[in-house]
């Protein structure tokens, strides 16, 4: 309805109403057959989601707790490259920083990584290369597959951050190389937030250090999952495994295939809405810059606030979409499309920023619907 | 009704429909005032529920997650004595392992815990103590408020799980001096799993070793809780936070008081009703002894598996009570009176104990309602 809220921030994303009312279920015995079923379908959907035979575990934490799981299993004291293009990438360097020596690769926010830079740096030996693979936070997809494949090269373990392109981008473990990685639960993959997941390569398994955090100790995982009947090492959350199977099976319904295909047309969709509204799009673009599918960052138009665009948004027509972080704090806004997006809430979300910018004087009325118009004839394109 | 599943194991407990129902609502931003005012109102309820002024923070994940972060902020090589007298004990002890240098002080399951141990291992000089409030898997209560004079006396830190006592038994974090008490959601506090928290004292905070786990960094929690607007530092789980909220809001309506006086009869008549049917309870009773009033941990009679106890009690009357766990698998059951039992749902459990008693030969056809009757007597008396 047009009338409530509508939460367009790349994560946590709006749920399914059959999520919402699979959360409120009744508990059962986490040690029971009923909990090893649930939680063995969403460790299989999520090797589908990922491209991968790798062994996938479900932690009951946020997408941080799954990277630092990876990072802390892998690295003590030893050498790390850190690639970092934006918030997650620092967040995983910040990790890496608690467990290991870090060579931090910098780059602008939003600029594409410089592979040479990134080969130069595993050329002097690394146990683990760390990456985000779509940068929410600037609105740009890095290169994995290149990434892996220099990370074979010099024979160190692929950490990937997919929590915000599993499920709505492409992700392909096995091909790619990736050793171990990480998915968050709220983002495309349409499940509440609190659960993240890993996946662990057979390389992963033979590099395992000892004594990581307790509470992410991928052995322990592996340990339960195992057992006579799956289950987890510590009392795993019910509510959100019944949220996150009911998104797990909209996603096998849906298909991957249709799912990449409607987030890939959904953010060249809003693009085409910016441009046609004299928007710019916030990531440095040249020859290597590959734009996210699941998030689009843009400047905010000169004498526009970022409290007068998104608050007028929110008041005037109940749509919330996301501003920028940290040192992008002001300077850009963010419209997600995540999970379950349907042309009406883009027509809506695109509709509101149109209302707000003709209200703040930054754009002409007779652009109105100039950028709901051109999003709906690249997404039904 | 009578023939709806009736989960009775110490936790995850069966929760409330105001909880359940809470928890199938859209998501919200988790940097809004909304969200912040959930949290608020979940952390000065925990503050009541433990009496204390301490900080409080709530962690998306598991009890053991909030284990670590108390043990994992205080320790970084230090001494720590842990206080084992059950499997929660020992995951504490093992937690504390990765962290500093133990010295284990272990009692039989059960056992009471013995005092002087403790002042001879705290005198020899120790940064942190651990112990497990009211240990789970046996049945028993710590004394808490003496070994927390003990640790004063020596100046050691006091770190207390009482993830199966908060919300169910009387807790005094201030008045006991605990520095930090670990709570998870699904005991007593009658909330979802995958929640928990820690309190933290002024003293814990002037000891806070640099650079724990990332996920686990109560810095991290407490700069986040004192901004502008609450929040926390990592994407919470807004669905369990719904949840906890309506399960903190029916502890205020029922009053901290009255609920322990429920579940204090509750135990105890549990207890009588053991003693008609001529059970044995597990816990090794001398005048040190303090019974759990939220789990009563009771010997498998001779002759009677536990395969045949709980499942006979599953199959034929749909209630589901606990094993033991560990070193105690096969030797004992064990019924919770946690969070929100009724007299209806432990004249249920007691009388299809009674049932698979009977039907397995362990009890004789003329005591059948004999437990029941000793509850309800108690109970209500």
């Amino acid at each position: 309805m047009a009338n409530e809220p509508l939460l367009m921030i790349p994560g946590p994303v709006m749920l399914h109403p059959r999520v919402l009312k699979a959360m409120s279920k009744q508990m059962i015995n986490h040690r029971d057959k009923a909990f090893s079923e649930i939680y063995d379908e969403c460790r299989s959907t999520l090797q589908y989601v990922l491209n991968t035979k790798n062994d996938t575990y479900v932690l009951t934490g946020s997408g941080s707790c799954a990277m630092e799981a990876a990072v802390s299993n892998l690295v003590k004291g030893d050498r790390v490259v850190s690639i970092v293009n934006g918030k997650f990438g620092e967040r995983f360097r910040d990790i890496a920083l608690r467990y290991g020596t870090v060579e931090s690769l910098e780059f602008e926010w939003g600029t594409p990584i410089d592979l040479k830079k990134v080969e130069d740096a595993l050329a002097k030996g690394a146990k683990v290369v760390t990456m985000v693979h779509n940068e929410t936070s600037a609105g740009v997809k890095n290169p994995a597959e290149e990434v892996g494949r220099l990370a074979r090269k010099y024979d160190a373990l692929f950490v990937l951050d997919c929590i915000t392109s599993a499920g709505g981008d492409l992700v392909e473990v096995d091909r790619w190389g990736v050793d171990i990685a990480v998915t968050g639960a709220q983002k495309c993959l349409g499940a509440p937030s609190g659960l993240s997941s890993v996946s662990v390569s057979r390389k992963a398994w033979d590099s395992m250090v000892k004594n990581p955090p307790y509470y992410m100790d991928l052995k322990k995982y592996k340990k339960s999952a195992e057992a006579e009947r799956s289950e987890t090492p510590y009392t795993p959350s019910i509510t959100l495994f019944y949220g996150m199977l009911e998104a797990m099976r909209i996603i096998r319904e849906e298909t991957m295939e249709k799912r990449i295909a409607r987030h890939r047309k959904g953010a060249e969709g809003v693009r085409a809405a910016m441009k046609a509204l004299g928007l710019e799009l916030y990531p440095v673009t040249d020859e290597h810059t590959v734009l996210s599918n699941t998030v689009t960052a843009v400047k905010l138009p000169g004498g526009v606030t970022d409290k007068d665009l998104r608050g007028t948004m929110k008041s005037d027509d109940g749509v919330a979409i996301a501003g920028g972080q940290d040192r992008l704090k002001g300077r850009i806004f963010r419209i997600p499309t995540m999970n379950a997006f349907t042309e009406a809430d883009m027509a809506r979300t695109l509709g509101s920023l149109e209302n707000a910018l003709i209200k703040l004087n930054a754009l002409d009325k007779g652009k109105k619907n100039a950028g709901v118009e051109a999003f709906r004839k690249v997404f039904n394109g």
